[in-house]
């Protein structure tokens, strides 16, 4: 596992990463069940499209992956804790052995919650066990996978989250996660688009040339296998926005006809548009009504051009200031369009964050230019700063807040190898027809987010925490 | 509301009247609320297929049916509990206005199981106050449409026990309801299917002629619209046989290559059975393998071929002399052409058991031809009769046990008027493309059944307890 | 063969039966072609629906029927004018071998026309040498089997009529099949709907009572084996319109919002046409715009209401007195219940005309109570009679003109049996979630009609010449 | 119309670019026509599937893009032959007016095929008129129009073919476009798979660098605005195949269960494979089976481990040495993973091309390195050269043959600019979900290829002339 290996090792001993891995294992499982706990238990249960699993499966799932490949791998003769479970909550890894089907995911009531807390409970008993007893030689072989584990589950924090979010807003009563979570802005009610064409960010210059891109590999900290190698690549010069694209910037291109227009189109997302009647960013509606639950009237405050968005904590009004989110790739692309500008290569984006930070660095809790994230358990984006701020000349919240869409198709890097085994297929096998996000969202974990971080959705996904950063 | 009315007309008066509703209101809320106690909070939420609802549903549901048809129609001023409650609770009520969609039942978390039974408890008190407080002429008015509610509710009961056994199926570790529910059967291990062509049952004769069917209406009881009203039709002498089809004879039209011989196949069904690839009774599987979970071990007691079977109390072996069960109108019919017979029409069925019994009558309890019923909680058909019984001469089980298909396609009687209003949507709107089931199953309430009731389900349907009984 | 042979047996010998069938195959063998001379090769491809076969395919399926069912088994050592035809031109006779895909058959260029009617030249050639050579026992095994060819060649001459207009239908240009087949209405542009609610057919009285349905058989020509046996049913007194529902009636029901008030309609029905967006007749257009072709701009005459209407003369006014036709069953059912009414049982209908016809005979071609029928050539039903001739107290155009949808689902009578072999699938494996028409229409060549015959079609099938007769 | 513009200019003057223009209108459209002349009528009608357009349609539509975009754009007052033909020979030009529906072209038999070639004998007239009278400032306008109609109907040539072949396929007869077409190869007849990994090309090396690629523009010949601007990129050294992988070693990969092995397949690529039970090339069959006639038997010489492969000669042995074709991305990517090799880029491959060859220079006509192309009327390609020749150390059959797949998505340029107007739609609308394939196929013209050229499909696509050759 030479390159699993070689992105983890580390100066210190053994003895240093075994408690360090042990450490932030308890840190990493806990926080999974944190965020659980304002939930009902019939919460637990829902599937509302095949993409939006239910948090009990990631409860199970997440704890499969600790047991399948590092129990199972390390410790001998070991004896699943409930054999039908290598078969419920394997996703997708067709080497590790049959698995469930992924839209039934919903069906199943039992194991029921509490056994699910019993079987994460038993893994991380195990898990210590191990942690506990296991040979310096045995625990060295196993501690890049247990490394994959906890960024793995740290994916599936995310998950949760967005998961969440869906399946909460296909239920008619818009129920709010916890509807403490967000203040309400001030003065929104009935407020109006900004005038048409209004999309003045500040545009920050960079040369480009050849230049180096991906993960530094050994002994710069965890990395996935997609991030490798670092190469070179040759960049035009180019401009990127200091900030993303907001709500009164989106919907002043709703209200100039933005998505009737098939000239600012691409052709598939045109007619992806036009044949699910999409006239929106994923969670707005307005006049009280919102795709899923059209004939029933639902009391929402309204914010710009009156509309309202469903988050977390609930209906909402749309605040102006705050960046647009949970838009597919063709409303990006098509709104980036209407601006005159472009969306950014992922090589554009990785380069001009990393001329002031470092490329493997997850940003610092109180770096002032990062966004929300997991731990400020916000999950809604936060605004830019004001415009007097806005001469610092600096990308603001590239980490964080939200996912930002570039024009690259997910693909290898030159010279990519995919780890051996099952675990080959965690990332390569989806490199088709899937585009490149960067930066993270108000859902991903701060130590889990760094510059050289792939993340990829197919082109037609809303469900994420994604919005834009126009170039040109 | 004068079909309802003459129905139900007694000769008490309306105090007794009252009295006698209060009594069965309790009864029949109760018993709904007794079948869900071994369940867990999960389990209320599953949807498994569009017609499969959620226990959670049905419990909400039938307290929706009194509220919107009882309380809002006849309490002055009525203000309803949660008016989101309308539109999520309706079914199909077009008249009573908007309505969630139907397959996402399944999608609901809130309101929760605890919130569920809070409004069940509220409707309770709000009818009891009814009850208490109603004049008599206010009362008079209502009394019908409580109690179609207290059938309706009765109806949603069976539905209950179906949906709840459909949807666990679906989960790969096929969780039993209660693991007490059914003995044993013993010596099924490893036993054959009997000898082909052995469908032997007992023939009855009758007569035919001009005869009376449909229900007797004024003073005979609760009947619903579609059997009204009582009338003529002309029958030709037939045979039908003393009991259903069993799961040996089913056993040996399988083994006899039934499910791929075109010939005995009506042409719709032929294309159902080879789209799906269906090739057994839905709830039977061997060889450790079921449709949906293919791929995953199953340690199941196998019975006559080989065969297993799902049921409520979880997977067992299929007993050769039980009535076989689940199978949709297509399976019945080809079953009856490959043994030579065919399936009666419910005007045949309905003579034949009329001969012995009132046709408005539910059986007794301790009634020896009854099948299992709903308040016999075993949820499973019982074996017939043994041989030396069988020279009885008489329809065992006609009653319970199985809905039986009949040949008889779903439509109105000659005359029939539906109830004025949303109520008239209850049976009428359905009048095509489904068929007429007779008898009641074990899934039935002893109360709701009685010779001239006509369920409907489309020819494909299996997952009510559906069997067949042979005519020629 | 019983039913076959006791149907068609005649008191003339052998040699009698083999010139009248001689004579009728060369009829009717021609009669398919003339219909065809008008088309231009391309026309003979086109399959637009899986319901509309081309030209082609039904030129050569009525060949391989009598080769296959002829041919094959009366000729010894027959050999197959092309083998791989036997795959191409199977309908759906299973029992006869392998076929090729329904959908697909518009996917086939090879063989061309002109080898299509090769093949028709070879298959006649082929034909009369039998009729020439065959001993008189073997003629009176085949003798049967011909006339039944005969008639299935008639049913593709209708369906040759109905799948044309489909076809074409769907070509925006909207093409004529003949633009002199039909007069232009005079006076019809821009004619009101009349006063809503006037549907004020002549009422015709009957009885009811015991009554005999059904082909009589044995000696009265020939009949499907579905029309059999004749046997006795209760009918409760009845009326029934003396004519069908006209364009200016149904025009009323859509300006009254019938396509859009739900209690009018079954479940299934208001599903089909809410989910389909069905608003009109099938071939009805209005404001330049149809369904295939909503954004060509057609310059058509107007009617009704200003609808306008596709026929195989090309696009036309929708005359006022004209029956409405191209209905489904579901439209049907929807306007006899906006109209106060229903729709006829078959055997009400049977009973109603056969009192003044022979139940199995074909109308005369001067009758004037029928209809326009296939040997007009008009393709196209005809108006009913002036006011002054309604007090005939007579059923119009019962025969001819159009299909008349009954409220009865397609089922086997008491005691029916199919044909042996292969032909056993010619009726008797559609007997499920199909309702029956009677009478024949504007496509039905006459010597094919009958009281007794039956029709058949799913309810959402609108291609057909099908509209409706009121009862009550 | 800068691009063009740019890409056309020539240093001759407008009377020397107008007979130039002149003359080579002619040949296209001659060169259109010549390849039609084998076909009957019914065989232009055909669509069996939305991407395999009706030869009438090609026809017509290839006229209408002149009519449409040269004449209506430049000559005053123009009147459209037939305006209804806008809307029917419009492709997926919005900005050109609304569009017949794209599945339905294969609906439509009128215009009939003479009909058809009269509207291209007007639009040449109407050309030749316009070639004639035009000024010389109105004809330098429409000049590069003109041109890039030209290239416009070359691209539907190719597309005639490929349909033709795809509509030929459905038809279970497997008829023969021309079947003079291909000699017969020698002792095919039963050949076995060469061992197992035996994929042996010679590799070829290149040592990569900072290198431009794209299209010269100004002064060097047509080009599509895709292929703009020419720009630089960094490209690691690497290997290249010195010809396409052969027909003998994809056999080879089916036999060791290729289709079969999760591993070597992309995630979406094995879900398209298994769901549609993809277990071949296209147009291969074996045992007297294929996909669309499974239960026709076909007597079809058999080649390389027993395959045949439809082709426009007919069904025909599998040549062990001739390319593999009609392979879709995921199995050419699926078959590069089991051979230890990987898709070149779009840009290693023009690279590596214009080592040797001008970047816009079509290939000679006598080229050795060229492979089969459309001017050759083969229509299937020819097998690389033998052992001894392969030490030519040089990329054989890189122009011609087949198209290429190459792992880049398909994407604009640094800087890429659409043409403005409707033509605009032409190429930017589809950069998305596509991938790149280079260097033109055995259905090209000659003078419709060069190095830059980059065509483009789904992933999926597999009725292009399309196969691939092995990087490292």
């Amino acid at each position: 596992m030479t390159t699993l290996a070689s992105q983890s090792a580390s100066p210190s001993p053994v003895t240093d990463r075994r408690d360090d891995l042990y450490r932030r294992f308890d840190q990493v499982r806990d926080t999974t069940e944190a965020f659980c706990r304002p939930l009902q238990v019939e919460d637990y249960v829902l599937q509302a499209h095949e993409n939006a699993s239910p948090t009990k499966w990631h409860l199970a799932h997440t704890s499969w992956f600790f047991e399948k490949f590092v129990l199972e791998a390390h410790v001998p003769n070991y004896e699943p804790f409930r054999r039908p479970y290598y078969f419920l909550f394997n996703s997708y890894y067709n080497t590790a052995g049959p698995m469930h089907c992924r839209p039934n995911r919903g069906l199943i009531s039992r194991p029921t919650v509490e056994e699910t807390y019993a079987y994460r409970r038993v893994v991380n008993e195990r898990v210590h066990a191990f942690f506990d007893q296991a040979s310096d030689v045995v625990f060295a072989e196993a501690a890049d996978v247990i490394e994959l584990g906890l960024h793995h589950e740290q994916q599936h924090q995310e998950l949760m989250v967005t998961d969440l979010k869906y399946n909460f807003s296909c239920n008619p009563l818009l129920p709010a996660y916890r509807d403490d979570l967000l203040d309400t802005p001030e003065h929104q009610e009935g407020s109006q688009t900004q005038a048409c064409g209004s999309v003045t960010p500040e545009w920050l210059d960079f040369q480009g040339g050849l230049v180096e891109v991906g993960h530094p590999g050994n002994g710069h900290g965890f990395s996935f296998d997609n991030e490798h190698p670092r190469h070179r690549v040759f960049l035009h010069a180019f401009q990127l926005a200091d900030r993303c694209v907001t709500n009164a910037e989106f919907a002043a291109f709703i209200a100039d006809g933005g998505y009737e227009r098939h000239e600012l189109w691409l052709s598939a997302g045109y007619a992806w548009a036009t044949q699910r009647n999409i006239t929106q960013p994923l969670y707005w509606f307005r006049d009280g009504a919102q795709g899923n639950q059209r004939d029933m009237e639902i009391d929402a405050p309204t914010g710009v051009d009156g509309w309202s968005e469903f988050t977390l904590a609930g209906p909402r009004a749309v605040h102006p200031d705050e960046p647009v989110s949970h838009l597919s790739y063709f409303e990006a692309d098509a709104f980036a369009r209407w601006a005159g500008a472009r969306l950014p290569t992922e090589f554009e984006w990785e380069h001009a964050v990393t001329q002031t930070q470092a490329p493997e660095a997850p940003p610092q809790t109180d770096d002032p230019t990062r966004g929300s994230m997991l731990d400020d358990a916000r999950f809604h984006p936060v605004p830019g700063s004001n415009p007097s701020q806005a001469t610092s000349n600096q990308l603001q919240h590239a980490i964080g807040n939200l996912w930002e869409w570039t024009s690259s198709s997910y693909a290898a890097y030159p010279g990519y190898t995919p780890l051996p085994g099952a675990l080959g297929e965690y990332n390569g096998k989806f490199m088709c027809n899937q585009y490149v996000l960067r930066g993270g969202s108000c859902a991903t974990p701060i130590s889990h987010a760094r510059p050289t971080y792939r993340n990829f959705f197919s082109p037609e996904s809303r469900w994420q925490f994604a919005g834009l950063r126009l170039a040109r």
